[in-house]
């Protein structure tokens, strides 16, 4: 099973693609655009993007492409984003003069990070500070990385769980050609297009009452195309095939300027 | 004028704060609730902070740390995010080899890099980037920086606009102990708590819908309290003092589970 995930390896995307597929083949690409081309153009059966994370919110380019290409949501995956401290296998914590991350990773690591006597230093992402400690052999460096770039690259982990908060989750989405058949524990995304004036949503809202249909996840973005109006990107409970779901979206693709539905999916427990 | 704003210097939010305060005093935070801080123990008169990118949604930090402090939203800036290439003063484009900047910047920035013969490299910040070039005087080097940093650190612009997108924009808030008096053209934002049950969010949007008030924005994001329960941050048109306005805050404090309202502001042409 090919599977197109963000390069390069070691981070945790890779970390989400063995969370959800036993034995992936991994194609790694280079930027979340490519891995929806790899899917469309079938080198890849299927591919995971990030799409929101409890601290930064979600991720513009992949709401952005969702809408715009011709693919399905397959599945999710919601990963917790535990960073660790890894160095070369007989470096210890008192020899760490520098530590090398992403910047975000340094950022989430900052109260850890200031209980060592060490400078910071940015790299393009996790995995190539681990990658650069292992290859330049730094002995006086370690990386903040996920645990999987410690066994690519034959670290030694000093300490786990070295960021600040702990409710730090990223969602990813599983990308395919074809969304999931029903299971009965489903979860359906779409795009809504409306006008910017009082009430629209709200209307728009109704058939899910009626219903019963919970939302899970609902988040307004002014639209590309005219300024001024808005594109609404909504997860609810049911599979697209439901009764009372067809229904709701029936009403709502004669309401709405336009409407996309992204697909159907098993969800994952919280 | 004390602002206290994201540093270091030369950054975007330095942009932000001077597009919106005639001659700031510039009070450097290492972080966004260290911003909030300053305000609230009066070190500074106002705090500046982003609140999402159209390219990678909102901060999520920004937003949780509104429903915890005690600030009120006195205005809003929305900033082209507008990269320059930039470097010592007698440099030219085929002398550099090594582009320096945040991850970000240069992720945003890939097409234009792809035209060099240049290798990229990571910092903690635009600015730093920019900094680093100006004080070790790099010369085959080249930063990815705000127009702002090239003039406080003498360096010498290459080329403007280098962003491969250019809808790349930044709403920045800025927060004080009081909100904005009523201008006739406000916004007004708030969080709402919801049970997590079907129709909750429609009762809630009902009011909004009778007084024909326009929402500008609405996010879901799942509470931290109780997981299952959800917080709304809606924005919409109109000062809290409106009797329109009143009516259905009014109403929606009777019949949500909490409401906070962050403050009402002059709202920015988009």
């Amino acid at each position: 099973m090919k599977i197109s995930i963000l390069g390069p390896r070691g981070t945790f995307s890779e970390e989400a693609a063995r969370k959800f597929f036993k034995t992936p083949e991994l194609l790694l690409s280079e930027d979340i655009e490519e891995i929806f081309e790899s899917v469309l153009k079938e080198k890849a059966d299927y591919g995971i993007v990030p799409v929101e994370n409890s601290l930064e919110g979600s991720v513009g380019v992949t709401l952005e492409l969702l809408q715009k290409k011709d693919v399905k949501i397959y599945g999710e995956i919601i990963l917790d984003i535990r960073h660790s401290l890894m160095a070369l296998p007989k470096v210890g914590l008192r020899d760490i003069k520098e530590i090398i991350s992403h910047p975000h990773a340094l950022a989430q690591c900052k109260n850890f990070i200031k209980t060592l006597k060490a400078s910071t230093r940015s790299s393009h992402s996790t995995a190539e500070a681990a990658r650069e400690i292992a290859q330049q052999k730094l002995k006086n460096a370690a990386a903040i990385a996920p645990k999987i770039a410690a066994q690519l690259y034959k670290l030694r982990i000093l300490k786990e769980d070295i960021q600040d908060e702990n409710r730090n989750q990223t969602r990813f989405l599983v990308i395919a050609k074809k969304d999931h058949e029903k299971t009965g524990r489903d979860k359906t995304s779409i795009i809504l297009g409306l006008k910017d004036r009082p009430g629209a949503l709200y209307e728009a809202l109704k058939g899910f009452a009626l219903e019963k249909i919970n939302l899970t996840k609902i988040e307004s973005r002014p639209s590309r195309k005219a300024l001024g109006d808005y594109v609404f990107y909504i997860d609810f409970e049911g599979h697209r095939e439901d009764d009372g779901v067809k229904k709701v979206l029936e009403k709502l693709r004669e309401q709405a300027a336009f409407m996309k539905i992204l697909g159907s999916y098993h969800t994952t427990a919280r």
